[in-house]
């Protein structure tokens, strides 16, 4: 029954994070979205504007009214841009929901950091100091029990699923790393824009915010707190002429020469029992499209004894494991579910 | 548990037919693949082929052997070509299986139509006279109870649903129907040709098999049916730069001038209670990317005064509800179950 | 030497028409382009925009003025929207220049008809009558010695190619005739829209303006003087996830049984020493990319004993033939030059 | 007149490098291609395996005879697989005929370096000292009168225009070289592959070949020499869902900080009077669409304080620069032409 579900709300229902998070919670079975909510398109059908939700969500749009959306939902998501998630979410926390957002806005520790690099005002210190960081697969523990989440970025996810353990272990040098990225144009929303019309994209492949994208301090801030020590990186980030997918591909220098296999039962170890990072053997690399439409993380190596680097391919579906899958995914560790709750989807192939 | 589920077997299930069918039947609550069957690589892990698939399928495949299928399992599913699955049907029929064929052997019950059309011998007729023609959401009566059903092709599915209604309602002239199909490149399956060459077909539009496809005469049998006497169409296909997705453009000459509103009304009448058909109100007509992965069906309509004809646009997943999708309703209406068991997914979508 | 060429401006150099047309004068031996116009960008290098004429075009783009078009440029070419070239036309043509207009302001005889499908004003009589529609392979005579051509539509000259001769000839029934035509998403220009936004199209194909098409009465209009009476027809358009390419796919009844042999046959009489047009042999159907980037315009047939039907394949590059390409070979028509000048292009391939 | 051109034969025309070949050919001033030759379909006319060239190329293809070429031509180009070259190119080489080999078997000095990295037995030395590595832009004075040409790799062409004159300058560190490799599909070539089928690579973004691809010792070689000292390096290579481009994201720590106007700077000077090297300025980096058809290498910069890196972005189309358009301009070279001759496309875009 509706009744006994925990009753969720999705600020930015219009956006491709918002429409994903109706898509996965519609199968969720602990959960019911009892309200769609954006300013944009308040009282006009959620069909409309995607027509795929036809016949399974026939509901309006809410506009975004902190009481109403308070009265209809226990828990509230927010997939909305930077600088609009730090005006909305103290208003929720006050009326006591449970909060988890997917932008920017919260997961920077250093107000500083956040001006230099989203050339904007940050939080509020205590809300970012109350937000918990949502990399699932590494602080869990701290999102259990939590009532404000801060949703890593979808790059952000897969480089440091891919470097986590490494750096933790001591394995590589942290101040060589280069993380080279590539995503799907999903990844740039739905908002119009000349970056992402398809004549424009379509046979292309492009490079773009070289050494500013704003998701490097969030990877720098994770891997500093591994490598105990502040460590900076180089991040480049591509324009994948696909809808969906994230690959990192990721080199380091080894601290002394490892070779695949031992990567492998590393991060085996380190992820046992995670049931969506998928570690591959020796020899196996993932693509993009083996994780479509699914909330894993799929990584392999290739260290090299001639240069004494490794190379680690990270990949992810940036909707999912990099936005509203570990949203879902954080929220079912939040409430004590068993994480895969609702996410069990195999992946889309072909 | 699993021992109260009914115990399926994929028959081809390294291609994409069969792969599919795995996937949404992981989902399925009261069905489990307890066996895999591919006669090229059996004895390797299925997941070998389909890294997707790993850490969620780590069985191996099994080879063609009805003693061993039999003990396994008690519905078939064979995703095999056409000729191939007239030499597999008749034995695990005789073995007291439930089949559910989605090659074209069973569909024509003329076997000189299927000799003139597939180049090739038909299957017996006693067997070609057993099976229902799984039609869903037309035949699904028949299709109750029944233990041989050969599932509709992709083309056909998409053709037929956009036209039964208005032929059987007598609102269009059967003579005057001119079907232009467009379909995405998986429906060539997963076998190399230059056909479905990567860059043959990226950025390339072609049309194929002009006035000879073999869905043609399975189109007109359905069609004759429903007219209560011998149609002929005209009937094309095309190749898509994309992987999933089939539109049927369809053209005929109303019997008499009726607007979209009738034509809307009329559909949605006769597909009143079945989930998967998605009738569109006048001025909208359906992409097939809002069916992605899904067993939707939907349809919209436009009637041209000044020609006295109406344009149907029917659109379908080809590997959902053009197979494996309708092929597991099927199961679902031969079982009495609710028709969307294991589907109820909703599109992917961007 | 430049000074011994003929001069050109292209209006409306920012869009995908204007930059297509200065690529292929780029490689005129008798055109120098002097002016490339924008109202909306004058001052700024038309390479800042479209960095792919880098260090190929340096020059500043210029405002609409003309007079000082007129100083620099002998003909003028507007590739600007409907509406826009109707107040440009008069002006140019005052001053004295030759005129090509891209849009369809110049198109439809009638301005009644105009009115209807455009949902705009028409065009001053005058001019509308002074325009030489220039589909070069039927109208040239009419296109030599002209000062001022209207150029076809993209969708309209595939289909009038791929259908003049077979209505002239009295093979076809003019009534019967169904148009399903497919475009390449450059088609949709430049200007922002969800339409053209690459996560909705890519992966997707979409139906739109059903029964509503402006190119519908211009290919009416030309059909019907070929057939010496009024001709409707039904044609519908479809977006391709794809850059390039326009196929039209065409049934006609025919008014005898003929094979496909007679009409490859009428079709090479139709268009002997017309070097752009390439009629397949019989079994032989074009697919857009054969025409990448080129000026051809490549026709297949195949006709069907069982329903008297003729399927005729049409394929061009909407930019090219469609747009740019065919405005250059009127322009060489015009002024008595070889019409394939500036044009003989290789198509790009793969 | 033909009789005054340069006949050339090109040996592996049904293969996309041969096919590319022929289309730049076809417009060379000085250049008549006299004879197409494949191995597997000699006989056949070439357009009825590519139909773009249809009455563009009417002859028949030839077999590899020698003698026959020899009495036909007067250069021939070799786009055919490593292994099969070092049996050709002696044989024509011995007949008096200029040989631009686009294949790897001459690009490696050292017979053991073959061996280790194409798994396969080197040419002879003889031949292979003969060979002039045709870097058009580094190292044309030796191209200029030689009769044996190898033709770069097309991620070699890339990495190495991006990188040769940093690394000649000495502003960069040799050994902290990565490169970050992207490419189209078309680089895999025409032969069927379940890596170059559509419905597996569409919507896919995968890594191959990691620290094993074939390209790496040729990079080596060439910035070993601009070193003056061994260099290695860290290469790795990606498969993008289109068909034509390659960029190469290249990371190098800096031997002393400088920005990236000093960049701009070196690499405009180094290629001063190149015609297809284009460096872009501070701020800008290059897609690879926009040299889509043409022979342009696009170049661009950004450097980081806080690393101390810098990134390069090279991009080409992997059949023009990458193949046969370096060919070509290696030809030019050689004939003491102009570099440009044939090769003066604008880039086609979008």
């Amino acid at each position: 029954m509706n009744n006994s579900k925990l009753r969720a709300a999705v600020v930015g229902s219009t956006g491709y994070g918002g429409v994903e998070l109706i898509r996965l919670l519609q199968s969720h079975p602990h959960v019911t979205v009892t309200s769609v909510i954006s300013s944009s398109s308040a009282g006009s059908p959620i069909a409309e504007g995607f027509p795929h939700l036809r016949e399974i969500r026939t509901d309006l749009l809410d506009g975004i009214d902190v009481e109403l959306v308070r009265s209809k939902a226990d828990v509230v998501f927010l997939a909305t841009p930077h600088g609009v998630s730090m005006k909305l979410a103290p208003d929720f926390l006050a009326a006591g929901m449970k909060v988890i957002d997917l932008s920017g806005d919260f997961r920077l520790k250093s107000g500083d950091v956040y001006r230099e690099w989203y050339k904007h005002e940050p939080a509020a210190q205590a809300e970012v100091d109350r937000a918990v960081y949502g990399l699932s697969e590494v602080y869990g523990a701290q999102v259990y029990g939590a009532d404000f989440i801060s949703n890593p970025g979808c790059f952000s996810t897969a480089a440091l699923l891919g470097l986590y353990p490494a750096v933790k272990a001591g394995w590589i040098n942290p101040d060589s790393i280069i993380i080279d990225a590539k995503s799907g144009v999903s990844g740039a929303g739905r908002g119009l824009n000349l970056s992402a019309h398809f004549s424009e994209i379509n046979e292309n492949f492009k490079a773009y915010k070289l050494n500013k994208h704003q998701h490097t301090p969030e990877i720098e801030q994770v891997l500093s707190e591994a490598a105990g020590r502040p460590v900076i990186t180089t991040f480049t980030t591509h324009l994948v002429p696909m809808t969906r997918g994230i690959m990192c591909t990721i080199y380091a220098a080894q601290n002394e020469n490892r070779d695949t296999a031992q990567f492998v039962d590393l991060y085996r170890r380190f992820y046992e029992g995670r049931r969506f990072v998928r570690v591959h053997p020796a020899g196996h690399w993932p693509a993009t499209k083996q994780v479509y439409g699914s909330n894993y993380c799929d990584i392999g190596f290739s260290t090299d004894d001639r240069t004494g680097r490794i190379t680690i391919i990270s990949v992810i579906d940036n909707l999912v494991k990099g936005a509203a899958g570990q949203a879902i995914q954080n929220l079912n560790l939040l409430m004590n579910w068993d994480e895969t709750l609702g996410l069990q989807f195999t992946p889309v192939y072909p």
